[in-house]
């Protein structure tokens, strides 16, 4: 009944023949013919740039289709789309830049390189007049940036929020279930394969960082800076954190988010940031464990809507991945290359200085008994209304908690400063956000 | 930076101003600018075709706009998308095939229609080479269509299963919340706005079998026949189902259910159904409550992703719709009309028949302890393994439940007969299927 193959071939190049890239291969060998008799287009791998043919690879590629040297792909006129997998902000953004200078779509997972130089990246894109896909970048499988940039096209974003960081929900998520401190489980962590050997990048916020940049430009129409993005990683959370937060009705998470606190339309008030944080046991984003990722994204017509999937990993990745060559190829081939932009990048939008984000705060100290008064003590005399309060007790320590009024980070600093000098202390006392969803 | 007005104008004519109309209307009022701003490309909303003008609605919409002969809108040759609202399988079906033969895109929500008529009005938009777009007919504000067509372009579906009907699943939530029986909670319902004056649609499973045959269709490339889809309302749940299930460790929601049973890709094994579902407590399914919708889809490539939001009312309609239409503008205005097939109709695809369904299945039945015996006779001379089971006792009727090892809807139809007869039932046995995601 339909003219599938009104489209022919497009000619695909690959950067990267590594995890992602071999998941890629592989859903493409698997599953091309069925692309095919979805799209009407058939898309042809023709050559996959790698750093040496011998490397050990988790799924195994033909050498007939590998070469060294990525220049072979850049320079070969037949292929009109890049897939750029090889991650790092060096060679990669080198490469698509070359690739988009030469009217060749790209298509990218790199977070980190398109949250440092997305504006000059998705400036090239927009002069070359050719496409820049980047689905896979934010967790995962989940079809986020698509749904925000089409799907909720018509909608104003009054909040967006979600955990987009699977390594450190697994952490969080075992510390839970196995009543480990962090140290034990992200060694665990890292003997699995679950987290990376320099796991800074996870678990001090970085990579939720860069994927809150992305969703928080496209949500907001204009290129967010990275440094007015708060970001703590999970380094301090303590099991007493876990279990504190659980007794006070809510489940801790590492939750990156961009909210408009603003009142109404005229006096928007839009903080983001990424941090350990407080979320009501009966939001769905509090049921979310182990690696996964999930969002939730609240607009002024939909409502709120939230994703759920895999958030990292060979294959959710690949899917997303493809999913993206294939928009790519129909639009390459209906000679529409660029038929929607990267990113909205229009508007003017100041986000709230990072000292003036205001929440309200889960506030911890561990110490003895005499340390738990002069909290309290400290409390009292800056005016801080506790709204509630749990602690316990364990080997001689009092683990305390509060949870405040709404307060500035500027006032929960000078706040820490002041605890942080209690004799008694135990470990580092923490303040976090706790998100309400009102 | 961006050139956003490379599109220019388009004109949109709408069949309907009723609830999703008002809300079509208001978004594109409130947010038009900001969708040229994100698009390029300017909608003007140029006619509405209503019944009356005086009618009561909703959203006040200036006469001005209005006429009350559809045939302005059709007759326009500025007007390049049409946008049916009106619902019903009649005259819609016809305006929307003139509107196709004219050359123009149509946007509609009207699964009904879609689920009666798909395969005729999907070639016509083929025939003409105009596009279809219906993602608010299935889900509401949830992207599913999209996600199913467009992100996860490149897995084989194994499982697509929703809560996608509302209505059901406020009842069933409200009964549980408020231990009432289903016809009070359908008459307050009514009372409330919730559920229409003629339940069935809803409350019998019709609305719920649309959208089911819509997504299976999707999800198999193949026009699957609506009558070949099991179909099962929730007259027959009763408090004592959804007491029995959480003590079995499941929750009883409306489940429509696309699934492949087959052991491996040679063997396919295909069966979809709407029907009362046992969930495990632990799935996320499970935790959706109140007039929210949510689908779950399993990707041979992506795995398991999960989306949830509001399925009806006048907003999350609206958001879909007018993401419909912008999509639709965009290919005008680019000159790709029919970007993307409407639906994926290539392959050949056969169900199994209902018969052959197969499933582990939860038996209830209510009466006196005697009725409780002779039904765990009719198991025993059945041959039936009762895997758990669980009663629950008030004023002197049990409630009998069983959960079964996997069996076909041929045999609980005759076990069903069987059970039938047993004296001192006090209302109808049910039997329903037990969804463990495995």
């Amino acid at each position: 009944m339909f003219n599938f193959f009104r489209m022919g071939r497009i000619f695909v190049g690959m950067i990267g023949g590594g995890t992602v890239g071999g998941g890629v291969y592989q859903a493409l060998c698997n599953n091309g013919g069925l692309i095919t008799s979805r799209t009407g287009v058939e898309i042809i791998l023709k050559q996959i740039a790698v750093k040496a043919f011998n490397e050990p690879r988790p799924v195994s590629i033909p050498e007939s289709l590998m070469t060294t040297d990525w220049h072979n792909i850049i320079n070969d006129p037949e292929i009109q789309i890049v897939v750029e997998l090889m991650g790092g902000t060096g060679l990669a953004k080198e490469i698509i830049l070359e690739a988009l200078s030469r009217g060749k779509s790209v298509v990218t997972a790199n977070k980190a390189l398109l949250a440092a130089y997305g504006e000059e990246i998705f400036a090239a894109a927009e002069k070359n007049q050719v496409g820049l896909y980047y689905e896979a970048s934010v967790a995962g499988g989940i079809p986020i940036l698509r749904s925000i940039k089409e799907a909720f096209v018509c909608n104003r974003f009054l909040r967006i929020c979600g955990i987009v960081n699977g390594t450190c929900n697994y952490i969080l998520t075992q510390m839970n279930e196995n009543q480990s401190d962090f140290e034990t489980v992200l060694k665990e962590a890292q003997t699995k394969g679950y987290a990376e050997a320099n796991a800074s990048l996870d678990v001090d916020g970085h990579d939720a960082h860069h994927k809150i940049t992305l969703l928080a430009s496209l949500a907001l129409n204009s290129w967010i800076k990275p440094d007015s993005i708060y970001i703590e990683g999970i380094r301090s959370v303590t099991l007493a954190d876990l279990e504190l937060s659980n007794k006070l009705g809510y489940s801790l998470k590492l939750l990156g988010s961009i909210e408009n606190r603003g009142q109404d339309k005229s006096s928007a008030k839009i903080q983001a940031s990424v941090s350990p944080t407080l979320i009501p046991l009966n939001h769905v984003l509090a049921k979310v464990n182990g690696v996964f990722n999930a969002v939730s994204v609240l607009g002024d017509v939909v409502g709120e809507t939230f994703f759920y999937g895999r958030g990292a990993g060979q294959d959710a990745t690949a899917s997303a991945v493809v999913g993206d060559i294939v928009d790519a190829a129909i639009n390459t081939s209906l000679k529409t290359p660029h038929r929607l932009p990267p990113m909205w990048l229009g508007a003017k939008v100041d986000l709230v200085a990072i000292k003036d984000i205001t929440s309200r705060f889960y506030l911890r100290i561990s110490g003895t008994s005499e340390t738990a008064k002069d909290f309290q003590a400290i409390l009292n005399k800056n005016n801080i209304c506790v709204e509630q309060s749990k602690n316990l007790n364990s080997e001689g320590t009092i683990h305390f908690s509060v949870i405040t009024q709404t307060l500035s980070r500027a006032k929960i600093s000078l706040l820490l400063q002041e605890i942080n000098k209690l004799s008694g202390l135990l470990n580092k006392p923490v303040a976090y956000p706790v998100e309400d969803f009102n």
